[in-house]
């Protein structure tokens, strides 16, 4: 027989009707010699009832059978007695009479149970990710997750986008630890790399002149392990002509709205705040500022100079968070706060209450002045080199927040953080592009690059939800020469340039119109906007952060004869 | 200033407004003072004028303008004069007079002319491709093809379908020559494969209980160099729970219609021819044959028994094609098709014309009274053992078909090929699957296995349209048992079966859903879409049949410290 209706969508105007459905059975009850017989599929559960079963034609099949098996179930649907009608159930005022039952598929024992929300390993989650994946928490997920990129797509076609697929399979550009290598079998000894991001693609389509692009593309990075990122990722990849910042960020908060309001019915206020990123470091100690929360970082250093301490007293900068109504002042909390900022590598905090007036009067009678210090709020303080203390100072607020267990006015804060450096230094001390090397500077910071080019700002804009970073963007370099010094900023030689990115050169000096664009990470929206922390429960088939795959058992060893295909051996 | 309007939309409603338009200097005249400049984006070519132009504040900008450089215009919009209003143009009526000119980015000389399709080769234009994609020829289908891919979406959407991503890095299946290997960082030695299609997740996605996906997903395989495949490529992929071959057949028939209709104004008629393919070799020489054409494969076996002709008489097989009302019967195109057959490694075609009856008495008196054979008719004949025969006379058949520059009635012809053999013998004359060893035999073949497994035909099914593949899928297996019986036929140990399908094996084994689908062949269905002959014309940036890319100059080689870090080596 054909199915005639999902089980899920079984419903009282249906009552009468003889129906076929085929699914499986979530959960069996005998009641006195009436058998319930619950079958799930992908709209969801509706009851099948076998009164007298025992005696039925169907006996030996209704007496053996088990959940999660595959049947198909022919019966009549009617309505349930008033008193066993179930409001949680979106089937719940109907129950199918069954008059035939053919199984389709037997299982074996499951490793875990389908029908109960409960906790599993996540690995053990993983390696049967198809049964997982039959589970209600994780299945509505993946169909949210392509509900939200419909919406996306849906808004950038209605905005006069165009979705162009960029190649996954791209050059190997020298230095690019993070790139995974593809050896070539018809090029001996040579690679490809695959694409960390379209970025310079989108950059030749606007060279091309299609004016406004976006792809929801597939992206891969060799990321070490961290907690929550995937070796391949889906982004949201945006570019458009003839743009300035505002009106990228303000089309992005225009695609947020829609998908605040379909998914969680939630309208965003629009524009949202725009913090510099100088700003956002100095109040927030972070350039990923979660705005639901006040306790912004004081710059305290002046009120100290006049300090009872003297490390205090002669730090070249002292900030302080300042916590009201502090709820867990007790000894032991207060050296909690010591403690973390010990193990974040700081020198520790040192904490003021009002009782403790007496220790340093100077310094008490400005807290109370300027910044109504009150009975029960806490001051958090910290000196030394400015931006080290400013980062520790936005670790602490942080663990304030979940250590005070402050709740936040509102469910989603958005803000731009704006104005990021250029160049940054990396661990070894040499620059780097802060954000990639096709970021435009200020226009006013290019004298700049022959004196201080760590000072220059560049035309960029992240944005961050609740803390997060969801994404950034930037006006691009058009002019060749600018991004030539970039380049040589950077300390490529004329030789690496050419090498690296003549093409791109090349391309700027056929008519490049102004651009910038931005890309949002998909699999952290899609996380944010369903409320998961992690975003492998947003991803279909994840892989675990070693980057290893225990339902397929990948990464695996290769034949011999295989690799010598590619010209490449193993080294040990 | 910003623009206000797209240089291709403006039109006869906004004459007297003032805009702003910013593009490529398209056209430049001097029609004795007046200068004419044509500006183009993204929507089209607008002509701005600037009367006794060498008197202006912009004289020395206007003077020097080129081609392809980028600039941006204001001015108010007028009518055109009557004698010169442009019906070719979509803008052609209207003209900007100008008032101010920027020039926003200058230009070096070009490779190849934008503003004119002429004929550029190919290795050019890939290398330029950010300017070949600037012309319209190219560009047009680029943005055909988001089109397509937003109706292709909407679709599966509105049909109930989820789009779901699945790895792209994957595990790797040994002996899988086609797969691109991507060499593991964190595990030493070890090896993942990129993803040749999306195959077993959908598969475990039916198991997971999710019914009805799809999803545009990047395929790749090491192709060997041919002339129209990609190393990448976009595959429609989809999957159902619950269904036969008919239902997905429906469905696609309903995806074409939308399709054709919505691009080429085309009402397709449903349903589609169904041949076997034993019917479709047999006819036509092909699984894929053109059926806008007749011309069918004639089995003349019985009749040539009666032949002068001894090496006919004798043959085990004879099949031939009438060509009625041949044009080109010149002893030169005779023996044309002869050589054809002969470079196709056959033994050559004899060719039968009425006047010519006395060399074959008997044969001729059916050809007439059975086959109504005429004056200026041409039988191609062809003996020998059956398969082979039928296949080179497929081949002359397509040789007819264009020397006979035979036009067909229809301009698309689609038919469904079904019944394909579950196996066949590769170049090594080992059994190999013909499409993918997750095909389910048809049931009445299932006692074959022991027996005489190259008989077994495929519950599979493949969409062929004017004479080109444009994908194909199956019913697939659910039978843990008949899913080992298979890999068994191929060879495999259980030691092989459990190290490279153990995993899913098992998924067959917790409760598997009937389920089919079918993977289309995205790049291939845009080109027969847009009238395109290479799917190159289709993709944005594609590499050459080599895999080289001219654009980038990939693939490169790699550091030795980058090697190191994936732990290896170059081996030439």
């Amino acid at each position: 027989m054909k199915r005639t209706i999902y089980a899920g969508n079984v419903s009282v105007e249906h009552v009468g009707e003889n129906v076929t459905i085929k699914g499986w059975v979530q959960k069996i009850r005998n009641h006195g010699g009436v058998l319930f017989v619950d079958v799930r599929d992908r709209e969801g559960v509706v009851q099948t009832v076998w009164p007298d079963f025992f005696n039925s034609i169907h006996a030996d099949l209704l007496v053996a059978i088990k959940p999660e098996e595959v049947v198909e179930i022919s019966g009549s649907v009617r309505r349930r007695p008033e008193e066993s009608v179930n409001h949680q159930m979106k089937t719940g005022e109907v129950e199918i009479l069954g008059s035939d039952i053919i199984r389709i598929s037997s299982t074996l024992p499951l490793p875990f149970e389908i029908s109960r929300e409960i906790q599993v390993k996540e690995s053990l989650r993983m390696k049967y990710r198809y049964l997982d994946l039959r589970r209600e928490s994780l299945s509505k997920n993946i169909f949210f997750r392509s509900k939200i990129s419909k919406l996306v797509r849906d808004f950038f076609h209605r905005n006069g986008f165009i979705e162009v697929e960029t190649p996954l399979i791209v050059k190997y550009t020298p230095g690019g630890a993070r790139n995974f290598l593809i050896p070539s079998r018809l090029f001996t000894g040579k690679f490809f790399a695959l694409a960390e991001s379209p970025q310079i693609y989108k950059q030749l389509l606007m060279i091309a002149n299609f004016d406004k692009y976006f792809q929801l593309s597939k992206c891969f990075r060799d990321e070490d392990p961290r907690s929550d990122r995937q070796i391949e990722f889906t982004q949201i990849d945006v570019e458009m002509s003839f743009i300035d910042e505002l009106e990228v960020m303000r089309l992005i908060e225009d695609l947020f709205y829609v998908l605040w309001k379909e998914i969680l019915n939630i309208e965003l206020v629009q524009p949202y705040k725009i913090l510099t990123y100088h700003e956002a470091i100095c109040r927030y100690g972070t350039d990923k500022p979660d705005l639901r929360f006040g306790l912004e970082i004081e710059d305290l250093t002046s009120i100290f100079q006049h300090s009872t301490f003297q490390y205090l007293r002669e730090a070249s900068f002292v900030g302080g968070i300042i916590c009201r109504k502090a709820s867990k002042i007790s000894r032991k909390y207060l050296q909690g706060y010591d403690e973390f900022i010990k193990s974040q590598g700081g020198k520790g905090v040192k904490v003021f209450k009002l009782d403790e007036e007496e220790k340093d009067p100077e310094v008490f009678k400005v807290l109370k002045t300027k910044y109504y210090f009150q009975p029960g709020d806490l001051l958090l303080v910290m000196g030394g080199e400015k931006f080290h203390s400013l980062e520790l100072l936005g670790l602490l607020r942080k663990n304030i927040i979940e250590v005070e267990n402050i709740i936040p006015d509102k469910e989603f804060e958005l803000v731009w953080v704006v104005d990021f450096p250029l160049f940054e230094l990396n661990n070894e001390g040499n620059i780097t592009s802060k954000h990639h090397p096709f970021t435009s500077p200020l226009v006013e910071d290019i004298p700049l690059f022959s004196t201080n080019p760590l000072m220059m700002r560049a035309r960029s804009y992240d944005i961050v939800v609740n803390g997060v970073e969801l994404g950034g963007g930037s006006i691009r370099i058009i002019s060749r020469d600018i991004q030539q010094e970039v380049f040589k900023t950077l300390g490529l030689s004329d030789k690496d340039i050419e090498e690296k990115f003549g093409f791109l050169l090349k391309a700027l000096s056929f008519g490049a119109p102004p651009h910038g664009g931005i890309a949002l990470g998909f699999d952290r929206l899609v996380a944010i906007l369903l409320g998961e922390e992690s975003i492998r429960e947003v991803i279909a088939f994840p892989k675990m952060t070693s980057t290893y795959d225990p339902l397929t058992d990948a990464p695996s060893e290769v034949e011999y004869q295989q690799l010598k295909n590619l010209h490449i051996k193993v080294e040990e």
